[in-house]
């Protein structure tokens, strides 16, 4: 980097992390290819640890190729996908899920995710597997020391007292995998489903949501034969709505692809609101097949069409489900509901830093593994098996954490890790 | 600025063009939008002259979203196309010529525009421009003194003189205006036109300067009804090879229209490539009729098919164009044509710095009038009409100058001029 600083840049001795506006010379002809700006980070003072010269350019593709093309023949090769993340990790700078939340940061596309990947990259995660690992540590040491001294045999308390810091650990454990359910539904959009019978106004809401007109409005029943979904934000989060087919009987086949595509989605979803026309008598066959099929799941009932005469009394309704009474064509109605799913998801997914870690399925992987030892390594000391293979499991069970970590490194899963990076990063 | 460094990345103090790696904290909940790369740029010492902040976030648009959402709410506003470049100008850091210069290097698309675009932002064309100034004001300051003192009238060798002076500018402004030519040539590709009849291996010509199929080779008269063509870098030029329809006589009417494309196409090409097939005998009744259409052109006539046993005598070519034998095929072949190319661009487009100036249109114009005025103003002292008539018209012509380097400035101008730069500039 120096070295290119001086020839290209006339810069023999930058000034680290200063800007400087410099021509760039080209290597053959040294006629100026570019006026630009170079910063030059020393070593153990830049991102990667390494030195590391950074050129801006003016905008244009044909220059930036210009300037790649004369850096390669002063003898410097383009970046792997990755490969300066992975050198700031390589080089102690970071640790692997600070390297991760990069990746994270790069690919947020909600406050939500945001929040998560920022917290991570000051190492609230790090620190969480650090404690857990210490915390280990710290009964391996217990018990190595009564293996130095064989003649105390371990006393029931003091087992007694090892049993519940192994309790402990699996539960902190537990619940960190726990958490990985809702890094899996934060990455992708929040799956909100519109599920309810032809022609009681769910494409009128789905756009009432979209604040504008994406699905085709109308009130010939089937008109979505497939389903439609568009992404918005809500809050913190990025939520999909889809709107699906009405779910009823009909020979119509491509009306039964429809429903069969809804009972697919039901599965995905994160919450279901179920649309009724209150101007209609309830519960019909149809209501009672479909909420039969979405048992399980989170349900709000939608009663649409409150400015036509209701002919349902309260009382009729499930007792144990949310319903909001609305006019989808009302926007003061649909932000109730809107604040309702906003009010749901944080109350789900409110991240407090000081208590929670949302874990990835990397990490979920190993920590599973981790769990498995430290519930053999109780086993062990609850059967009276000996220190030793007590010892042995909680071994095991803090190298997979030192692998989360990134301590123990695994060259594969580094290479697979950095490589699904984009370039220059 | 300094507020917003303040408030939003916690840098109450900012050393002047360091990067500092802060937490970019939102307004409403200081929470943390991303780690930044901020640099601050004092006032008369950043590109405006006015103090600057630049913010580096990580590459995802959500975050770039976020963050200028957030510095709007801050009191910023999204800059207007050219403004930062328009800033500079108005402040007097940059001349109007150098501003242009800025939406050149963006554009550029070949070593020959990306020369002159930094040779104008370094200040040649200023240089040149602010000298012509000077030689009218010291012709201006003689007169005015020739009418401090009326007792003495402009002796014959002082007219002779003056007129000498001005004659000398004239010549000096047409050939900047000549100039212009270059810039309206170089600021597109330079088309090179493969003319010829049918079947005598255009598109294989073609082809073989683009290093790879593009076009559809065929051995049936007129299957290139209409043109295709494909931009190639040739040493420092943008090349722009357009293989057309054969001209011929004949009855077909899409041939036809292809015949006419290639007559328009004719009078934008720079240089004409004219095929021919050497095993056939020299000259058709077409050739002539081409050769007739194309004259006043530069021309090179490519006798293909060497291959193929000859039955043309060199003597039967016109003896004052340029005669390539070669076969289309044959990349040794073809690599001398575009040789040919090449040295006969750095001919014509050559650009010493020390003597050239490439005017772009606006200058052009502006150029025009100054010359007009020039002229007047020699007319009426070989006429000696009186030295405030003379006077007068130095002055109207130094001011077109004067408009060129933006020292008299039009709003109207200056907006039109930086509307033209692309958002950020």
């Amino acid at each position: 980097c120096e070295d290119i600083a001086k020839r290209a840049l006339a810069l023999p001795c930058p000034t680290p992390r200063v800007c400087h506006l410099r021509n760039y010379l080209s290597l053959n002809s040294q006629t100026i290819v570019d006026q630009v700006i170079a910063v030059f980070f020393p070593m153990k003072n830049s991102f990667t640890g390494e030195s590391t010269l950074e050129i801006s350019c003016h905008g244009n593709s044909f220059i930036v190729e210009k300037i790649i093309e004369d850096l390669l023949k002063r003898g410097c090769r383009i970046a792997k996908p990755g490969e300066f993340t992975q050198r700031a990790f390589l080089s102690g700078r970071i640790d692997l899920t600070q390297a991760e939340s990069i990746a994270e940061l790069i690919s947020a596309k909600s406050d939500a995710e945001l929040k998560i990947a920022n917290l991570n990259l000051a190492g609230s995660q790090g620190k969480v597997y650090k404690a857990l690992q210490e915390r280990i540590l710290h009964l391996q040491a217990q018990l190595e020391a009564s293996i130095d001294f064989p003649e105390e045999e371990i006393e029931s308390e003091s087992k007694s007292s090892i049993l519940h810091v192994i309790d402990s650990i699996i539960e902190e454990t537990s619940l960190l995998i726990d958490n990985s359910a809702k890094k899996k539904i934060l990455s992708n959009a929040i799956r909100v489903l519109i599920l309810g019978p032809a022609n009681v106004g769910k494409s009128t809401l789905f756009n009432s949501f979209l604040g504008l007109e994406r699905a085709l409005v109308s009130h010939k029943p089937g008109t979505t034969r497939d389903y439609i979904s568009s992404q918005v934000s809500i809050g913190d989060y990025r939520v999909e709505f889809i709107d699906c087919a009405g779910i009823r009987k009909t020979d119509n086949s491509t009306e039964n692809l429809g429903i069969e595509k809804a009972i697919e989605l039901i599965d995905d979803a994160f919450l279901i609101l179920f649309v009724i026309d209150g101007s209609l008598p309830y519960p019909t066959d149809f209501d009672q097949r479909a909420l039969d099929k979405i048992k399980g799941k989170e349900i709000v009932i939608i009663e649409n069409k409150k400015d036509i005469s209701k002919v349902v009394s309260s009382e009729q309704y499930p007792a144990h489900i949310q319903r909001f009474e609305i006019c989808a064509h009302e926007t003061s109605d649909v932000s109730r509901v809107t604040s309702f799913i906003n009010t749901h998801l944080t109350d789900k997914f409110y991240q407090d830093p000081s208590k929670e870690v949302i874990v990835n399925a990397r990490h979920r992987k190993l920590l599973d593994n981790s769990l498995s030892h430290l519930r053999r390594a109780r086993k062990s000391m609850d059967e009276n098996d000996g220190e030793e293979f007590v010892l042995q499991e909680l071994f095991n069970s803090r190298s997979f954490i030192d692998e989360i970590i990134g301590v123990k490194t695994n060259e594969d899963v580094l290479d697979k890790l950095f490589g699904e990076f984009c370039i220059g990063k």
